[in-house]
């Protein structure tokens, strides 16, 4: 049985993960899930990437917006808005909230993270090992200029209240440093046959995961391919807003550059959209084996052929 | 202006409570709320009695069941109920659960429960200073027979999940005999004119008030009419199962057996309901003036006319 990890972020993630379900029916797949964006509500600790790839793969994610519940209702929100209490900009749900409450709740308890999400997952039976990066608290941290001072704003207050609109000087993932990897992170990226990392944001999601001590060592190192999917297409992100804090790490919004930022250290093939076929020469230059492909994740059967293809181009790498 | 104090609990205190704001609409009411039955669920903190008349007053109540938010979903217990979490038998509506998260936030940053109160009632208006009994932690328990054990439960789960239907060996307010008045509670007593005793059970709602040191003494120190509302008519509760903890304290389920039970070293005058009025003198025998008028409180104008009577007692007792 092929094992295959997978690092995910939220929404690209999520739908890619579906694909590779399609795809890969037999697979034991591994998601490390970035818990940089969590954010602590209301009182209640909130999971964002965690919990769209756990409805997303369970059935019960909004498909339209991708993320947050399907047929959901906002009137715990509305409430808390005629207490005055906020942030009204976060779209928390009424269905949405039973999951922050039975997470805050086991933590309470004091269950690790990872084993809310196991327990969590035991209702959603998303079909994958759904794992956070780490068990630690690590919060994204955004520095952007507000009322004339530089200031560091949560990032999830930077995507969702700001959508982005303001220069990102700095993306720093904070507490990373002293975190460590989940239980079972590391075992599974050593045991893997393949790592993917799916059309993601390469800094936000990939890279915050990557930015837990042992995780970026431990995929180098073990030996298998390791193969990426462009979150830009034609140069704009299909998803998010990817080419806001890539500029402020100072790579370039093109698929290549991506390829490059990841490094031939780290990454062995790359796929970038037919409309970038023109790229795949400077993505070889940089020593990562590079296929043009579609990789619009519009419906099922296109997102499981994209999965397809990232396997067969890490079969090539194998070979 | 009348300065006026109301212990009250429930429906049945929330209820007459605004019938007393009809009679009396000038008068200074300060409510001191049984905390008693607080119970933490899902990792909140749940005031029943004080949120009761905190919805009655301020026009958010379900006036058909008389406890709960008006319009009411019930979404977000569905969500926690399809995770397998716990109690089923509690009704947390989707609009109450917002109260439940600003109280349970505002506890954690620090505040004690009577300023909490004070903050949510800042948005309900309900013409009333609601101060909670105690902010202290005091729980009623309940000894019960269940499984063949003697066992003691949360009240709520006495009342909600067994509906009383076990017979109640002991009730007992867990931690009041270390609990403080909260802050306003004696200066409220020890400056009020009329001390009322609402149609609230005597046991669980006023007998828990009175179980806190210092409220039993200040109200029988303070020189002025204490007049209360049998919540029984006909022998048998109005409103809830009185009768059922009245057994457990060894107290006879009647109008003149409560008010004999209360005392005339604290109570001044009594009203029972017409169908009682052969109890009159048995009550006046305990050296308590007691009256038979109406005491159902169907409909606003006749609760109105039961605290017009009320004062009107208190009067008499003056006099």
């Amino acid at each position: 049985m092929q094992r295959i990890v997978v690092l995910a972020g939220g929404v690209g993630g999520a739908r890619f993960l579906r694909g590779l379900r399609v795809a890969a029916p037999d697979a034991d797949v591994t998601v490390i899930g970035n818990t940089g964006d969590d954010i602590h509500l209301f009182g209640l600790k909130v999971c964002p990437d965690l919990d769209t790839v756990m409805y997303t793969l369970g059935g019960g994610i909004d498909e339209a917006k991708g993320w947050g519940r399907e047929d959901e209702s906002f009137r715990v929100k509305e409430e808390l808005a005629a207490y005055g209490v906020g942030p009204g900009w976060f779209g928390l749900g009424d269905r949405d909230f039973a999951t922050h409450i039975v997470r805050t709740q086991m933590l309470g308890a004091g269950y690790p993270l990872s084993e809310v999400t196991a327990a969590l997952c035991a209702r959603w039976e998303p079909g994958v090992r759904l794992l956070p990066m780490t068990d630690d608290r690590v919060e994204t941290h955004v520095a952007v200029d507000l009322d004339g001072e530089r200031r560091a704003v949560h990032f999830q207050e930077y995507w969702v209240r700001l959508r982005a609109s303001v220069e990102a000087h700095a993306v720093v993932p904070v507490g990373a440093d002293q975190a460590k990897p989940a239980p079972g992170v590391l075992d599974a990226i050593a045991e893997a046959d393949v790592v993917l990392f799916p059309p993601s944001n390469p800094v936000v999601s990939v890279g915050t995961i990557l930015a837990v001590p042992g995780i970026r060592e431990g995929i180098a190192d073990a030996g298998v391919p390791v193969v990426g999917l462009s979150p830009l297409v034609g140069d704009a992100p299909v998803h998010g807003m990817a080419d806001k804090v890539l500029a402020a790490i100072g790579v370039e919004a093109t698929a290549a550059a991506v390829a490059r930022h990841y490094g031939s250290g780290l990454l062995d093939g790359w796929l970038v959209d037919t409309v970038d076929a023109g790229s795949v020469p400077a993505v070889e230059e940089a020593g990562i084996r590079c296929r043009a492909v579609p990789l619009m994740m519009d419906g099922p059967e296109a997102t499981a052929q994209m999965a397809r293809d990232a396997l067969a181009l890490a079969e090539e790498v194998r070979a």
